[in-house]
């Protein structure tokens, strides 16, 4: 049984500022914590039902397991209709970006993605086309909020997302910078090379003016028919998906 | 003001059994409602509230304005925080799907998805690339679904969406019928030709065996990375993409 501090603190991890205050966040859902488990991540504890079975995430480590109410469960969680598990996971500490780790590859990069299921969808896309880092705005979503995660469906275990000054990166790094704009080129007939950007704006507004400065090459996704716009997952999705074939030639 | 039995009648409409009974739906945004006012659909009633202004919906006919309290609105709409207008607008009516209208182009066929969100925003991409038909197993979520509209951003006004037996629909159509598999030809490497069906599963169980075997071609995003699958609405925007891609060589 769990002490009323124990759980408002796992609860409070629903929010940023606490999750940065304690160091930890959440993870939910047998497949997401499987993942973390099996990852650089460390893992504080997992907490279950009764009715959980711990062969679900196939455990090849010792984890500290503590068992607890639905009741108790349903407190901590942020879904509706929690699993039988919670996972608290240690906020990692990696070291700064170093920008050679970007060289010979294609990364992605936010500027300001606002909705969590867009970022999530987006680290889960990244995963799918092996891309392994993720370069954010200081004001893009927070990568662990609850929602992010649960999106994510475990691909965040196996990337990693940095918050930074993009003006300061994109004005420092030498790579191509390929940016997602209405009057670019054409990404049917774009050349993108072995290794560069894809960077990506805000929901609503697009990449903000300076970072637009920044790009190095326009790109955009050519319209057939009559939809005002596609959703930013949706858009980083082919832009990748096009990399990658380009890539495979 | 609005009666009781009125409120009712609309706040029913959330639901699929009574849009069939009463033959209507409901349109929420300014930018969806101004879609649908600008197309086949037939326009029952706009309900709005004094803070309105009707210029928003660039309105070239006229059509039935009915103004009401914020309260009734927020009685009626499916929204946590919904704007300053929802409109009523007539199911419609389209005649029985001619198979011939679907020679010479692209369309897509859905196999139970269940997703609100995944609908609307294959509808939104479908729009984007130019395609005007989709065909629905019989036990795919209902388009007419508040959350399908929302997400479909006004693009449904100029799609039409077909409920069909599949198997029935597919046994008998004479078109190359590529459906999204595991273990199929990798998508860039594929020749789609100028004319055919996309068919795309359910998010958790993908195509039925039956559907399947009446695919005359399996396609396959080929993944580079880790993540064990792709979310359905990226899948198809893929898909799509190239298919574009080789139309316009």
């Amino acid at each position: 049984m769990l002490s009323k501090s124990q759980i408002n603190l796992l609860k409070s991890l629903q929010h940023k500022k606490f999750r940065s205050g304690q160091s930890f966040f959440l993870v939910e859902g047998h497949k997401s914590i499987a993942e973390f488990i099996n990852s650089a991540y460390q893992i504080e504890t997992v907490y279950h039902t009764s009715a959980f079975e711990p062969k679900v995430l196939n455990l090849s480590q010792k984890i500290n397991l503590c068992e607890i109410s639905v009741t108790e469960l349903e407190k901590i969680s942020s879904l509706k209709t929690p699993q039988d598990v919670i996972a608290q996971v240690k906020l990692p500490q990696w070291p700064a970006l170093d920008h050679s780790q970007l060289a010979g590859k294609f990364s992605i990069v936010l500027d300001g993605i606002q909705d969590p299921g867009n970022m999530g969808t987006i680290i889960r896309i990244a995963d799918w086309f092996g891309i392994h880092y993720i370069v954010c705005s200081t004001d893009t979503v927070d990568v662990y909020n609850p929602k992010v995660i649960q999106a994510s469906m475990g691909s965040l275990a196996r990337l990693k997302v940095y918050y930074t000054d993009l003006t300061d990166f994109l004005a420092e790094i030498k790579l191509p910078a390929f940016g997602a704009l209405l009057d670019g080129d054409n990404i049917y007939n774009t050349d993108f090379g072995r290794e560069g950007l894809i960077i990506m704006g805000n929901e609503g507004n697009g990449l903000r003016p300076e970072v637009q400065k920044l790009v190095t090459q326009a790109v955009t996704i050519p319209r057939i028919g009559k939809a005002e716009s596609l959703n930013v997952a949706i858009a980083t999705a082919l832009l990748c998906s096009e990399i990658t074939r380009k890539f495979g030639q």
